[in-house]
């Protein structure tokens, strides 16, 4: 049997030994950040995360996020999906995009053990108190390529690992890197993982708070906050050839507590591809890039009550801000996942070097985004 | 352990004890059918089944269509997909939606071992000869809701039993009704189960070949070949309250030798669910009807020798017919599931009758469409 | 200067000489119509029609529905549409599914008319009191093309002809067959036209009213509540070549008074497409079959008072008895639109039959569906 | 009757006093331009423009884009569309997304001059040898509000400006800023117009062109490459309150000479967004931002000569360095349409200042991108 290291509690505080972007002075956009500057500034929202390194050959993980306390089988968020490449394995598409509801917590996990995330979440929810006679669960699961570094044919994720990262999924700070599903991810060929970022609009805009979860695994030309780090570091896509540096992809999960109807938080997600967008990445053909956007209030009933639910949802005129939010937001976690990395060796000899932040620090003095 | 009867070789047997439709007079649609009536008609298509009963609980299965003989991820086929109606757990959409092809035989199981089935066909294509170095698989899963009659909680198809289905398909005729995903299944508040047919266009209509398999889960007003069976048995959806009958879902597999692109493959999956309107099916809040659509010409390598690959498609002008095929052949498999299907007991001691055929010939005769 | 003939307030009694099908004992679906079985039973639906005969080669028109009485703009209606085949040139599309409203009349009329229409809409509403300040209007206008009878590229429709519609759009009974957009349309090979229906559900299942509108001019293997007319005829699609009697267009427009969302409403449109196919239509390739789907209840106000809104959707769980009401009053629309046209000549001597009303009753007997 | 200046020849001229920022050293993306950077340097696509100024209220005009020489309807071009956010009236896409073809030109005006160019368009193609048979056209129209400066409400294109602009489309190098569709835009709240670029991918990675063509009237932070110039000179959405400064909409044409089919085609349209993105653009919820991109190879004939159609389509795995040039045109084409712009006033004595590109260019030192 095969001993891996189950790396929980502890991580965080290794991975914080990295500094944010925003703690050396890298000021993403023009809209205040949340307190923990998390996903998990959204209230409610819990994130567990489970890292999986063993040997010289796993280097993968789980990385779950639940939209509130609650049975989020009886109760379900509103919901919506947007992908901006759909070269992935996602699962649970089609029915959130249906119903506009989510019932499930999310799970990001690697390519192949998608099944297995899924599964779990099965697992998990059938077991739970009052959902004796659910016979129909719609589990949504994430996924990016963690193939370069880490033995994903072995598929080392099982399902007491995604059921761990359920279990202990907590509010607070998020853990950043490689971490979780981001253990063994890379990113505009450094190694990528685990970022987040949040945005609370100030009180005029309405006040409410977006979060966003990135697991970041793609390429095209890095640019950070603005800065052409990818062509100073001389590496980018296409450099020399059609080279496979722009694959792979990017999953982002965004939560916000404004009140926001299905179609409206598909809008939401869409414009996180265009922070995504503005790090540099281009959704290459072998791209996954999927946003998943969820509401924390105007929960829906598994069993309504009545045929007609009151609801207080946002008016088209007033969701601009929150767009802006999204983009803002994503862009950081994006470049919040870069920063908090470590160099990692993997499979077959694999080596995937972090971003190098004392040079990347450099140029933001030289192009003026720092002080 | 548990011990469960896989039904395989002997089963077809056991079904052909029932008479299809056509062989009793109903002849459904305008177009000829192809030589077996069948998905198989299309040359090269295989289907493998495993049926699992076992005890008063497991009413469940496995049916697995593959489209060519040879290595489906090396060898992809151009494929769509089309939901009628997405609460559903299909695997697999993104990616075929995203690139215009798929990698992987389509699986039919229950919906809570969409799982277990993804994960067993990502096993088998990590195994196959050339696959050594593949990382990454999409599987396509569709999957409906026998959880009625199979205690579906139990999750009781396995992997060897996905395994067992692709490795014993074949072409030649196709076993129907209480048989492989449709062993469970309801429809119209009958036994439903699985059906297929097929057409074969005139020459002057280009001559090519739509086959069409179902796994039928769904309910509405049945209606036989334009005959009002459902109401003359007294038995449709509301007809006393706002009742489930309707509820369920229909997987619908259409294969075909013409040479389309992802584009009109998507616009013949849309046409299926015109076919599934005309057995008085109407897409229940509930249901899952996903359309997965293939075609066995024009297949495009994993491995492209070149940029450019010569192809040759059907022009937008001659597509029609096809549209015609695929509405005929998707509502005889839908009938067919229903004449093939038998009545059965399973979980809770629920029992779910077959549809009376006796009665139904009747009706056949008293509405005109059978001498 | 042409002189076009306005057929207006006599047109209905005209048009009434002809006998609705459910007059002639044709039942079409299990559930009970509303009042007048027709779109205008939801409550506040106007409808307006201009009929546009001249000489030998003018056979078009424009037909108008008005959601309500009040400022379309202003008090936008939830909407959505859904496009059964795209071959056509319906406006307005994107921005209705984007917002989830509708802030202007649905216009029908011929192909090339379209701009036409959508310039008199503009007129229209920036006329109106309380639109002084309007700069942006989405005009929605749907077509079929009467090319066969009409001088289409003689754009006979002129603004003050949709001017006119729009004017005279009045609650009460519509007129059906050869009028407003319908005059010169062709419906499997028969003379199409107009069309209305609805359904009310009973109050168990909630009580509403879903109405429907068509424009028919399409065509397959025609079916009447089952009944294989075409066939009977020996008339239908491809029965001796690649003919194009499928190809043509229909618009449908659903009216409801159910509080749904505009995913919801997307979802009742997507139905009516599957009445559509009970009568025997395939969506060939050079069909438009656009649905529009609108709720008069939960208005949007141009300017929101607060930014966000109370309302009170209906629950997913409650719609399927919507999609069942959809789907049969859309099939008898369609119907209702070939029984009430008359055989019809017009430009370059083309000559369009009525439906032969009395050879398809002798069918209804024999086939069992009337006595 | 109306005076309306036309400025037609003359304009260029004056518009090409003004440098283009890559002369100015700001050299956006790491892609080669094209010879002449601009969408015409896709061979055979032509640009024609008319610009309306006249008195106080003026300012609006038209922009098309040819894709080929030829017979527009009778030899379609390959193409599809994709929509950022759908607030927009653009006319044309369901028909070219269900076919995949376009068989008009592309015009871009103001918002409620959208029937008026759809009208000239189907005049246009009507009077063209060889389609004295044509009863359907399928015309291409985009929008943006020019509603500050113009007087939109009196909507002062007519038939005759449009079939100018295509009657003088030129292949060469394309007038930006206040020109054509462009005349009377705002972006990031100064002015904005018509911009231009195009990549040429070097030969290793296929060597093809991708031109695009914008016209900028939307908003949001704005960013040139990647210098914070809306924070920089303090103008930039929400800044302040929920203001109207990032509303209105982007139009992008892309144009290539790769063997994309529409599937593919899609996918770069998409990309064109996350060009937008890089100039700080939300894509706010009343934004019209519509992509429509095609191909000049691989062409459709409106009558096919036979079913099928042998074409050379590039493999998906060859398409990501067009989807890194796409974005790259489209983020340059803005900022020149930013450039070029001049200030302008108009109706109601609205004034909108040009992008003080002098203090941009400080800041474009200041922050290292030029020297």
């Amino acid at each position: 049997m095969k001993k891996i290291m189950l790396l929980l509690a502890c991580l965080p505080l290794f991975v914080h030994a990295q500094k944010r972007p925003r703690e050396m002075g890298i000021k993403i956009g023009v809209l205040p950040t949340g307190e923990m500057n998390a996903i998990t500034d959204v209230a409610g929202v819990k994130v567990g995360q489970v890292t999986l390194i063993e040997g010289a050959d796993v280097r993968t993980g789980v990385t779950a996020i639940l939209p509130h306390d609650g049975n989020l089988f009886q109760q379900k968020v509103l919901a919506a999906m947007y992908i901006g490449n759909g070269f992935g394995k996602l699962a649970g598409y089609s029915q959130v995009e249906e119903l506009g509801t989510m019932e499930s917590p999310i799970v990001l996990t690697n390519t192949l053990n998608v099944p297995t995330a899924a599964d779990a979440i099965i697992d998990w929810t059938l077991a739970q108190k009052g959902n004796e006679n659910v016979r129909s669960v719609n589990p949504v699961v994430g996924e990016t390529n963690d193939g370069f570094l880490n033995d994903i044919r072995g598929r080392h994720v099982r399902k007491e690992h995604v059921l761990n990262a359920l279990a202990q999924a907590e509010n607070g700070m998020v853990a950043e890197g490689n971490v979780g599903a981001g253990t063994g991810t890379v990113c505009f060929g450094w190694k990528g993982g685990i970022g987040t970022s949040s945005r609370k609009l100030p009180e005029k805009l309405g006040g409410y708070t977006v979060g966003v979860l990135v697991q970041t695994n793609f390429g095209g030309v890095l640019k950070v906050n603005g800065v052409p780090v990818g062509e100073e570091l001389g590496s980018y896509a296409f450099k020399e050839s059609l080279d496979k540096s722009s694959d792979g992809s990017c999953m982002i999960v965004v939560a916000t507590n404004a009140p926001l109807d299905a179609r409206n938080l598909k809008r939401l997600a869409k414009r996180a591809v265009m922070g995504l967008a503005q790090t540099g990445g281009i959704a290459s053909n072998s791209s996954g890039d999927y946003v998943i956007a969820f509401s924390t209030v105007n929960r829906v009933m598994h069993e309504a009550p009545e045929p007609t639910f009151a609801s207080n949802f946002l008016h088209n005129n007033f969701v601009s801000p929150l767009f802006l939010a999204t983009i803002e937001a994503t862009e950081e976690a994006i470049i919040n996942s870069l920063f908090m990395a470590k160099t990692t060796e993997g499979t077959q000899g694999h080596k995937v070097e972090e971003l190098p932040k004392d040079k990347v620090m450099e140029m933001m003095k030289k192009y003026g985004r720092v002080k």
